[in-house]
C-alpha cells in the first residue's frame, strides 16, 4: 500500500474519449446556442446530444452498469466529468448534469427495487429527467435546511404534501420529483424530514415560473414548484420516514464534488481560451503572454486549477472509502467555487474587450460559474461548518489534556 | 487656505434633487426594462427621461451654462453623478452618459465657435447623441493607443479617412462622430493623430454590428464602425492636425473620473439592496446582518465605497486646478474599477440565491460593472503606467543624490 | 466654499523641514540602533533627538502654542506626522509618539487649569513622558473596553485604585499615568469608568515586565502595570466621574489617525527602499523594476499609499469640524493598518533575500507595522462597528419608508 | 490500480511517534530558547536533540537504510516531516533540516562510492553538518542561477575556485561544503556549472559574517562564504564537470517539497495555538471562536492547510515516479509559501495582542515563515516559470491544430 494518484487505464481512456467527443461534437453546438438551453428546445437537443454520447461510448459514466452506465466511483468520475464540463452542454450530453446525476447516485443507494425500476432505470438511461425539490423561499429551507416548512401529513392511502419550493433545477420538463417534506417536528429542528417520489403529472404538483438566474445552461431551468394538497401513496416514501435529512447527506457530499468536477472543466476552458489569446496577441512591444502581469494571471490560474483538482482527489477518495467526508467536501467545494470564479475572471481580464463580448465564451462562462459560490451551500455556510468542527476539536483536545 | 471637503450649497441641493429624481422617476423605469436600453426603443425612452430630468431641474449638470447646463466643475460633479449612477438609466436621463458627457467636456475645451454651435450645443441640450471613434480591433489601437491604424490623408477639399473601429459606444443612433485617425507617422509611434468631426450620415461612414457585450445599459450599444473613404472638409478638424493624442488626454482623465462617479452610484445601489436584505432576513438563529461573515462583507463594502470616493475627490481636485492628474486619475480609476466590482460581488453573495436572480437588480449590476476593469484602460495598463512613473522618479532621485 | 485639498503654506514648509530633519539627523541614528529604543538608553537618546528637533524648528507640531508647540489641527498634522514617521525614531524626536501625543491631545481638551500646568505643560515640552493605562489581561478590557475590571473606590481623601493593566505603552520611565478605572457598574456595562492622573512614583503604582512584542521602537516599551491600593486625591480625577468612556472617545479617534499618519510614513520608507532597489538591480535580462510582476507590486503600493492618505484626509477633516467621526476614523484605521502591512510586505518581496535581512530596514519595518492591525482596535472590531452602523441605518430607512 | 491516498502502516506509526516526540521532548526546548539556535550553542543542542530522536526511533527518516535512516521516499516523508516541522527545532532533531536533508538526498543520487563514504555517511548519521554554496550577491547567482560568477579553473592536481557566496545556510560550523562554480561559459549562460565537495577546513575557504535575517531557527545561520583560490583535487568533483545545473535540479525539486512539509508543520502549530486560544477566550458576549469573522479565519486556515497538503501529495507522487515534476513542485511551493504565511498571519490576528507578543509562539513563527516566499525561488520566479510553460503549451497546441 502506497500513495497512488493514477487512474485505471480504462478510466483514462474514457476521459480521453470524452475529451474528443466534447471538442468535436458538443462545443460547436454550445457556441451555436450561445450556451443557452431552454426548457422547450432543450429537450430535443438533449436527446440528440445523448444519442451522440451513446455512439461515442461516453454516456452515463456514473450510472450502474446494469442500467447502461460505466459504474465509475467518485475518484474515477473526476477526470471524466471534468472533460465533460469543458462544454456547458457536456454534462447534459453524458447524462451527468445536475440534478439527475445526484439523483441517480442517491436512488442507487436508497430506493427499493420497485422504485429503482420505475424511477432510477429510465433516469439512468436518459429517458426522463428529474428534479430534487428541497429549497424554499424565506423563511423556509435555504442555506439552513432545518428551516424546512413543506409538510407531509398522513392521509388515507398515503401522504398529503403542501408547500412551496423554488430554485428547483430542471423542474420544467422533469418526469418526476424527489420531494423533501417535513413529517414531524417544527421548522428549525434538525430532524423530521422525509423524501417522497412523485411523477410530474401528479395532481397537485405544479411547476411555476422559471427564476431568471444569471446561469442559463441548466436544462429545465431553476423553477418555482408548488405542492397543493399533493397526494402520494405509501410506496412513494424514499427510504424511511423521518430520515430525509440523513439521506440528503448521502446525496450532498458527492453532488458537491461532481459539481466541482464539471465547473472545473468549464474554468479550464476559460483558461485555455485566454492563454491561447495571449499567446498570439501582441501589445506594448511584446507578446501579451510574455508580459509579467499577464504571466501572473496565467500562473495563478494554473495554481487554482491544480489546487482544486488536488482537493477534489482527496474528498473523492474519502467518499469512495465510505467516509462521510463532510469536512473534505466542504473544503473542496468552498475552495473550488471561489477558485473557479477567479480563473474565469482572470481569463476575462486577459482577453480585454473581447473577454466581455460574446465573440469569446468568457462572458458566458462567467455568468454560469458565479452562482456556484452560492448554490450547494454558500461559501459562508461551509466556512461556518468547517470552523465549528475545528473549534470543537480544540475544545475536546483541551479537555483530554486536562 | 485650509483643507475643505464640503461642496457649495447649490451643489448639495442639486445632488439631493438628483437623488429624489432617480428614486422616484428613473429606478421604476429601469426595473421595468430590466436594465436594457436598445438602440431603437432606447431613443424614445431617452427623450422621455431627459424631459423629466429637465422638469426636475437636474438636466446636464456638467454642460456649460450657456447651453442649458449647470456648469459644474469636476469636484462638484462627483456627488451629482454618483446620485445619477444609482440607476443604470440615470446618466442617460441627465445627459451625462458616456460618451456624450466626455464629448461635451472635450468639445467645450477644443472646438472652435462654429463647431461648438453645430456639434456641442445640440449635444449639450440632448438633441443628438454622439460617439468617440478611437478603439480598433487588433493589431490596431486598443489598450495601447499608439497602435492607431485608421488613416486620414489630405484630399481635394479636406481629408479622406479609412479604417475600422470597434467597441464604439453609442454609435448606433449617434448624430455625429469624433474620429481619431493617423495623419502622420506609423502605428506604434506616439504622435501623428488628428481628431475629426463627422455627421453620422456622411457617405463612407458605416455603423456595423452591435458587439454583444455583457453590459446592456449603454444607449446605442458598443458597435463596429467602418470608414470607407470617408471624405471630411478641412473644417472637420478638431483643434490642430497631429495633436489628437494630446486632446485625447484632455478627454481621458475627466472621462475616467466621471465613469467612476457613475459606477460608484451603481455599486452603492447594490450595497443598499444587500444591506436591506440582510437587515430583514433571518437564518441560523440570527438576523443575517448580525452574522460576523456578513458583517465583514458589509464593512468591506463601506470601506471600498469610502476609499473610492476619497481617491476620486483627490483626482477631481487636481483636474479642477488644471493639472494633468494622470497619476491621480490612474490610481482612482484602477482602485475604483476593482472596488466597484468587489462591492457588487459581495452584495450578490449577501443575497444568496436571490443575488443571482433577476428578482433583485444585483445580477444586472454585476454584468454592467465588470467591463469597467477593462474599459478606459485595463487595470494592468494603469498599473504599468503608475509603476513606470515611480521607477523613473526613483532613478531621478538617485541621480540627484549622486 | 469649494473642495480644497491644499495645506497652508506654513504647514507645507513645516512638513518640508521635517522631511529634511528626518533624513539628515534621525535616519542615521535609527540605523545605528537597528530601530530599537530601549527604556534605558532610550531616555538619553530621546532628549538628544528632541533637542535637535527644537533646533530644527520642528518640535511638537501638535502641541498648543502656549506650550511651545505649533498648534496644528488634525488635517494639518497629517503631512508633518507622515514625514516624521518616515523614521521609526522620528515621532519620538518631534514629541509626537504614542501615547504622549494622544495624551497631550486629550489633556488639552479635558484637564482643568491646574492639571494642565502640572501634567500637560511638561509633557508638551518633552520634559516628561506619560502612559495611558487602559487595556487589561483577559477577561478585562481589551478589544471590548466595557469589560473594564480595574476599580476605583471612594476613600478618605480621594480614591483607591486596584487593578492589573498590560500592553501599557511607554510605561517604563513615564512621569505620570492616566488610569482608566471603573467607578460604578460591572464589567460588561458600557459606562461607569473614570480617568485618573497619577505620578509614576505614587505608592501602589508598580510597572512590571516589558511584554516582548514584535515591535521594538516604542520608548518605554509595552509593559504590565499594577495598581495595588493606589491612593489618589480628588484632584486626580480627569474631567468628571463616570465619564471616562466618553473621554476615551475624545482621545481614540484622533489617536487612531495620528497612528495612521506615522505608520504611513514608515510604509512609504519601505516602498522607497524597494523602488530604489529594483530601479538599480538587474535580473532575467531586465532591470527588475521593468518586470511586470514587480511593476504590479509597485503600483499596488502607490495605490495603497494614495488611498490611505485620502481616507485620512476625510477623517481628519471631520474631526477638525468637531464631528465624532467614528465611522470615518474606523474606516481609515482599518484600511490603513492593512494597507501599510501590505506595502511593507510587497516591499520586502521586491528586495528578495535582502528584504528579510537587516542589510535593509524592511524586516525592521515589517515587525513594527504588523501590530497596528491589532493595536487601537483590531480590524475585526472596527469592521463589526462599521457594519452595525450600516445595518442600523438600513433598518431605520426601511421603517421610514413604511 | 486505483487512486490511493493512504500511507503504509509503518509510515503512519513513524509519523505518530514523531508527533509524540516533538510534543514531549522538542517543543519545551524550543520555547526555552525562544526559537533561536545560534551557531555555538546550537551544536551542543543539536547533538542532544539528535540523540533523543535516535532513542525515540525517529532519527533520519529520509536517509538510506544502510546509513541508519528509514529510507522513506518523498510521499512517505510528507506526514513525518510535517510532524517534525511542528517545532522549529524538530527538523534539526531528526536530522532533516535544510540544507543537510537536501544534501543527503543529492549525494545519495550523485556521489561516487568514495564520496559517499567520506561525506554522505557521516552527514546521514548526524556526525557532521554541511552547506550548499550556490547563491551569490548581485550581480551573481540569485533567483536567476545562470548568473553564476564563482569560477573554478583547472589547476595542477585539480581545480582552483574563487568567488563570493552569501545566504549560505548552515555554513557556520558545517563540516563540508558543496560548491557550485562555473567551469565554462559566462554569467547569464544556462550551462557550464560544476559541483565540488570541500571540507570546511580547506585553505582558501572562509566563512564570513552571519547575515542577520528575520528567521533565527537555522543552525549555522545564513552566512557569507568566500573562496579565495581554494584548491580542490579532481576527486572533489561531484558527478561530472559542467553538469552542475542538472544536478541542482535533482536537489531542488525534492528540497522545495521538504521545505513545504516542514513549514506546513510550523503553520499548523500556529493554527492550533490560535484555535485553542479562541476556543477558550470570551469577548463581545460570546466565545471568540463562535464569532463569524473568527470562524472565517479558522476556516480559511483549514482550507489553506488542506490545499497545501493536497498539492504536496501530488508533487511528491510525481517525484517518486521519477518525473522531474518541475511544474508540480513550482505550483506546490508557490501556493504553500503564501498559504503558510497567511495561516500564521491569521493565527496572529486571532490572538490579538498576545499574537504579537512572545507569550505565544506566533510572532516567532511569523518571522520564520516569511522568508519562505523568497527562499527556494521567490513566488514571482516560480509564477514566471509556470506561465512560460503554459504559454509554450498553448503555442504548441495551436501549431498542431494548424
Amino acid at each position: 500500500m502506497a500513495i497512488d494518484l493514477s487512474h485505471p487505464a480504462e478510466v483514462r481512456e474514457l476521459a480521453e474519449r470524452t475529451r474528443a467527443f466534447i471538442r468535436e461534437q458538443v462545443l460547436p453546438v454550445e457556441d451555436q446556442h450561445d450556451g443557452n438551453i431552454t426548457a422547450a428546445g432543450g429537450e430535443k437537443l438533449r436527446v440528440e446530444l445523448q444519442a451522440a454520447a451513446r455512439d461515442a461510448g461516453v454516456f452515463a459514466p456514473h450510472a450502474p452498469v446494469e442500467y447502461g452506465g460505466h459504474g465509475l466511483g467518485m475518484s474515477d468520475r473526476a477526470p471524466v466529468f471534468e472533460e465533460a464540463g469543458y462544454s456547458l452542454f457536456g454534462p447534459t450530453a453524458l447524462n451527468i448534469a445536475a440534478p439527475d446525476e445526484g439523483n441517480v447516485h442517491m436512488l442507487a443507494h436508497i430506493a427499493d427495487p420497485e422504485q429503482k425500476q420505475r424511477f432510477l432505470e429510465p433516469l439512468a438511461r436518459g429517458e426522463v429527467r428529474s428534479a430534487f425539490a428541497m429549497t424554499e423561499p424565506a423563511p423556509g429551507a435555504g442555506s439552513d435546511p432545518s428551516a424546512l416548512t413543506t409538510r407531509a401529513v398522513c392521509a388515507e392511502g398515503g401522504w398529503r404534501i403542501s408547500g412551496h419550493k423554488w430554485f428547483i433545477t430542471g423542474a420544467d420538463g422533469a418526469g418526476f420529483f424527489i420531494i423533501m417534506a417535513r413529517t414531524s417536528g417544527e421548522p428549525g429542528e434538525r430532524g423530521g424530514a422525509t423524501m417522497f417520489l412523485a411523477p410530474a403529472d401528479s395532481p397537485g404538483l405544479r411547476v411555476g415560473r422559471h427564476i431568471d438566474t444569471t446561469d442559463k445552461s441548466m436544462i429545465g431551468g431553476h423553477c418555482e414548484v408548488f405542492f397543493e394538497d399533493l397526494l402520494v401513496p405509501e410506496s412513494a416514501v424514499l427510504g424511511e420516514v423521518d430520515r430525509g435529512f440523513d439521506y440528503a447527506q448521502v446525496r450532498l457530499g458527492p453532488a458537491r464534488m461532481t459539481h466541482v468536477m464539471r465547473w472545473l472543466g468549464a474554468a479550464r476552458r476559460g483558461h485555455d481560451v485566454a492563454v491561447t489569446h495571449v499567446a498570439q496577441r501582441r501589445g506594448f512591444g511584446s507578446r501579451l503572454g510574455d508580459l509579467g502581469m499577464v504571466q501572473q494571471m496565467i500562473a495563478d490560474n494554473e495554481i487554482d486549477i491544480a489546487a482544486t483538482r488536488a482537493l477534489l482527489t482527496r474528498a473523492c477518495w474519502e467518499l469512495d472509502r465510505g467516509e462521510p467526508a463532510s469536512n473534505a467536501t466542504s473544503i473542496a467545494k468552498t475552495y473550488a467555487a471561489e477558485a473557479i470564479f477567479r480563473i474565469v475572471d482572470r481569463s476575462t481580464q486577459m482577453c480585454g474587450g473581447l473577454g466581455v463580448a460574446a465573440d469569446l465564451p468568457l462572458a458566458r462562462l462567467a455568468r454560469e460559474v458565479r452562482p456556484f459560490r452560492i448554490y450547494d451551500g454558500p461559501s459562508e455556510v461551509h466556512r461556518w461548518a468547517i470552523a465549528k468542527r475545528a473549534v470543537s476539536a480544540a475544545k475536546r483536545a483541551q479537555r483530554d489534556a486536562e
